[in-house]
């Protein structure tokens, strides 16, 4: 057992860091003049792109890739400091290659898709010169069950054809967005099994019939990129846009969504982080009725409480990583769970209180701290609500119980 | 001791719910789509307005009015459950010429204005002809201790001379606000004593060197009149405009806050019930894995919970109510704060649980639930931040237990 | 509305507080003395009672009493504030013939038994001069659901035949008991209506084949009365002690719980009132780190959310106590649900800050806490798990939204 | 980095897991019901100590001995898991000599006795011979503030004269106990340094005017060896006994607690391990109302919620005893503060829980899990209340953000 990130953990840490510092975090205030006004900052984002990329801080969160990608080849466990540090700069993600959703297309193109697919999607997407989008809430459906979705993708001839409604699809909006990975039913019958009657296709975002009605603020925050509600109207792709077979839907869904969770907890991490360093900075500086808020108990009381909230949760999430690397995906199903509500959890108290510290200021956009929250809320939702997370963990757990019953008898004390 | 409405609050419920159904709620959709398009949505209030008026359901907030002056008079404890009513469609307040901060100023107006005050401003906004800002908080300073606070207000002639910068100034980009009270330093040499060393002048919007140089967005939220930041340069106003005397600022401050505070909190209560009204229609539609929200007994935990909170926060607000009647504002101070920190926790607690029944519906804005959240948010600072409140609660509790030394000497057990 | 005592509740609150200083609190340590040597303090508690009985402070629990019964004759509301007074030190409900089980026996006794029960047993009880037991609740069965208690009630010619074990059989070990007033199957028939399955009889303690096996302490507090763990093997009463009718059980338990449960509740805001006062009274005592407690700004805070705890949840249970007085316990049955939940979980959490205001002492029988607390943790099962009573809230909650569905559909904003 | 315990850590779980099932959880029954009876279970102890000590599971918690001392070896982080498995069974960390307070008298006895008294006092400790005590809480002093303690150790000639009141002395009626390390002022004089007025000294239990006047139970649990008051009446010792030099007391006191708070930590851990089995079983046997408590959510979010706490706060005590392994108990002063918060909350929530699923059964003495909650409740003052740990943390975060200021400007989105 050992504590301490590997040297060449620590080195990319300082790497990352610097460029952050010298890079990203000068550009932060235009970032957001520009997004304010309505425009997509690419014209900040490319130039901070291709300086990463030549500095090989590229496509991080990837651990295998082919010889010819492009890419720094690190495991969960040495991603997941530097996801911290991007998470800080909640923007920043997109200048390394490291954004969701294309980090998790990227990861399902990259096991399920076709030479040709790869080729013309999966390629592009690695080299950061387009943005993809993935298809799965609806607004009219419950979709934390994800065999209730009812977009359809009906077969007619060598073309799939689509209609449905969804919402949430992240980075509709954004200049490079290209294709959409979109799940539906393909097999409507009723007696096909459960988790067999949905597919993924690959929908190019340009194709007749796909319309972007709007984009959907979370929490009133409108993100640049946009989380999009997306309307599929008599949409035909060729079937070769099917992404793995027919009825693998649910499956890859399932796989797709293990990295992705686990990344958002890790920006979570250095989100919190960012947020008790604020809380300290301004506690130091207010002063109310004759002394420092840092002075007065119950403030102390919630800095002391944010930081082994996080220090336990960051420990819980490389954890996992650690688990994911040696044992797979699969095999972290329910440490992902346990991660997935821990980290939103957090996120929203930590926030909280750091906003309560800022005072009114912590309720406006001039610190990054509404946004943060705001975030961490919609984390209660995004990829599963926290009830479905906690009933896989209590599943698990009870089980284990099952299998053991009998095993504390001894513990208890029979009274005569 | 009786816990019934008198038959004529029972009276006014019903005619002021039938008015929301019958006139207000029908509005509510194009009230929203016009406020979405940036336009405020006069035309839509202004006839509602005129209908309110000509039905007496009318400055409803305002117990003592003149013989002349258009209202209801009712008591605090009458309108506790109008105001209810109103907050369910948080735009409503204005139809009935109740909205903040123009009840405040009215109300300190009304005490403190001079005759030709009262003729130039406060009938007016008695007549619903004009709105109304007050301009207290500031952003460079900790405005929940008031005697921070540091805006200028210069004696030069007979004018008194504004420097300063101000923000949550509400309502400030509203087509009819015409004035602000404004709160600022009168005597600034260094032993003034701390309690009289601010004043408020009445300063027109219109006057030179008044710049609303933004308006705020609170945790995201973009409202129609504006959270607005004010900037004074070098204003000059008449010295007629200084509102009761030089030094009574922090005095009206404190008139001004009790029954604004307890509006906010008759407010939050019918927006919590109506919170938890959204939380079960959606619980008992919405079904995962086989079964309804509303069969599951965590969600069934959330609903009792919220059924019980409200109604023990409502029953304390009341009895608030009640108390401001009986025995003055000044009497209830300790209970007010109480409120206050009960009614904005409340909100952010109950509907924080029904938007994660709606899922990620929850957290967009086509359901009220994420700005009723996003304000509740707000409660926590506005009026004073609940560290403030809980301070001044603290401090009775305790004066009482000094007062009362040894008076529970008897239930120790003194060991041999 | 009218949030006053009335002069009678007013004029009752006084001789009662007058009585507990004078006569009361001063035995408070011999009490405590006399029990810790296993001795049940009658001695200590008969002259009080006499007192008490002459003073008209006798049996103040119950609203209706015949015109040759002894006692005060109050409603459910002026009852509230004295079992406040009696709950802040918890032996004393004794001294005025008001403490549990023997309450909610006298009041179905009251209303079931036939002329010869009740001056048989009723009348002893009344005059105090018995005290009697109720056997529910049993060690193998999950008796949260009465309808799975499993104590067979067997008919045998004119007599019934109990075999069964019980247990928190309160007050079996209290020297004046004299009856148990037993629940169990009388119709075992596997087709009989689930709530007709069961009875009450009356069982004398001293019947052959009863047998007090031991005391269960909860949380490790032995009460002096003891809770008591019973075995009935082949116990034979006389079939005129049945209570009611046959199948008559769920109906009478129903009925006995409504009063009992609210009288729980009103004690705990006793209790709850003197922890808070201890809690001020060591605050302002003990200093640490050259502040005292009362000074640090986190104590300041559990301080004043025990006042709001405390006067919200008081302000329920004397509105659920007005609501059972003119509309009867069975309209009240909701209300008493979440006064139970409410006063329960706010007895651990007042008391849980308490204890901690008091360092190492909070945790010793040396201040009244550990025991209020361990009782407060006990009420979170006794008459009903707050589960239960939660799940009746939310479905009273739910049949109300059933009942008005779509009423709020224009609170929605329909996105285009 | 790396999450897996040693290959010999994990020998040794089995090791002590075995011994645990196969010899202690045997005697359990009988040890539970020894104490009952008010006798201290040695008869059961002393062979099952023999046999541990024959097995090489000795001294667990002893990272450095002398090649002559008996013991296993281990380091901090090859202790915690075992510490777990002791707790599981309270008793039984004795068994193994890990008892507190013996623990931490042996390594402050190691550090800083003189070899006379190493001889007369570690040694037989070290074998298991005898038992110790540590005088330092006071019951009229504020003791979580160390520099408050009054109890005086004046030097008379070649003699120190103690005189004081000491309670929470655990361990003073185990009829193996033989000295207390006692603390006290040495240094009365007003102008003394507040943290050297204080010293150690090694009084013998039977030395003439020592009085063991009680047992204090803790939340009415009385421990089979006691948690007692001691008075101390003209107590001569000589010179000889005092520990290190004189005004060490303080230092000393520090030292101690490093490792002694950290066990009761992991302890914490494997309680609580055994609270959630024991909740699962429970919930799996259990129905009420046609369905096992282990298909209710809100059940399963208990179990949920408590597998991921546990984990949390486990891996947060592992890199605690890491850290304390690399860079010594000082270094991870703040570390062992967070977790001593961390573990006294989480043993209360956690089995707050089970015990709610165990029904009445939970909060009798049963189960285990009414002394685990009375034993985490005390844990929350014991070795420092989590107030002052909080404000350790608080000082160490805020120091921290002092030396840092400005470092995140850039984070600050200004308005133009």
């Amino acid at each position: 057992m050992d504590f301490d990130y590997s040297p060449r953990t620590r080195e990319m840490i300082d790497r990352l860091d610097g460029f952050m510092r010298t890079h990203v975090l000068p550009a932060n205030q235009a970032f957001h003049e520009t997004a304010a006004r309505g425009e997509y900052p690419l014209a900040i984002l490319e130039p901070l792109k291709a300086k990463a990329y030549a500095e090989g801080l590229w496509n991080l969160f990837l651990p295998d890739l082919e010889e010819t990608d492009p890419g720094t080849r690190l495991s969960n466990l040495e991603y997941a400091p530097l996801a911290e540090i991007m998470g800080r700069v909640p923007w920043s993600s997109e200048v390394f290659n490291c954004s969701a959703p294309d980090t998790g297309n990227m990861e399902i193109l990259k096991r399920f898709a076709t030479p040709e697919q790869k080729q013309k999607w999966l390629d592009p997407l690695l080299r950061g010169e387009i943005r993809s989008v993935v298809g799965l809430t609806e607004p009219d459906t419950a979709s934390s069950d994800l065999t209730n979705l009812t977009t359809t993708i009906r077969r007619d001839g060598d073309h799939y054809v689509i209609n449905g409604r969804k919402w949430f699809s992240t980075g509709a909006r954004h200049p490079n967005a290209k294709i959409c990975l979109l799940f539906g039913v393909s097999d409507p019958s009723p007696d096909a099994p459960r988790h067999r009657r949905h597919s993924f296709v690959i929908v190019p975002l340009d194709a007749p019939g796909v319309e972007v009605v709007r984009d959907v603020p979370i929490m009133h925050h409108h993100a640049p990129e946009g989380h999009c509600e997306v309307v599929y109207r008599n949409v035909r792709v060729p079937v070769e846009n099917l992404l793995g077979k027919e009825g693998d839907g649910f499956l890859l869904a399932q796989e797709r969504l293990g990295p992705g969770r686990i990344h958002h907890c890790m920006r979570t991490i250095g989100q919190c982080e960012l947020a008790l360093e604020l809380m300290c900075d301004r506690a130091l500086q207010r002063s109310t009725f004759g002394k420092t808020l840092a002075e007065r108990s119950n403030i102390q009381d919630w800095i002391a409480q944010s930081r082994f909230e996080i220090d336990q949760a960051r420990l819980l999430v490389l954890r996992t990583a650690w688990k994911m690397d040696r044992e797979g995906t699969k095999a972290a199903r329910v440490d992902v769970s346990a991660i997935k509500v821990v980290a939103a959890r957090l996120q929203t108290n930590v926030v909280d209180r750091a906003m309560q510290v800022f005072g009114a200021a912590g309720i406006t956009p001039d610190t990054p701290l509404s946004y943060l929250w705001s975030w961490g809320r919609a984390l209660r939702y995004i990829d599963g609500p926290d009830e479905v997370h906690l009933m896989v963990i209590a599943r698990e757990e009870l089980a284990k119980a099952k299998a053991a019953t009998g095993r504390n008898a001894a513990h208890f004390v029979r009274p005569h």
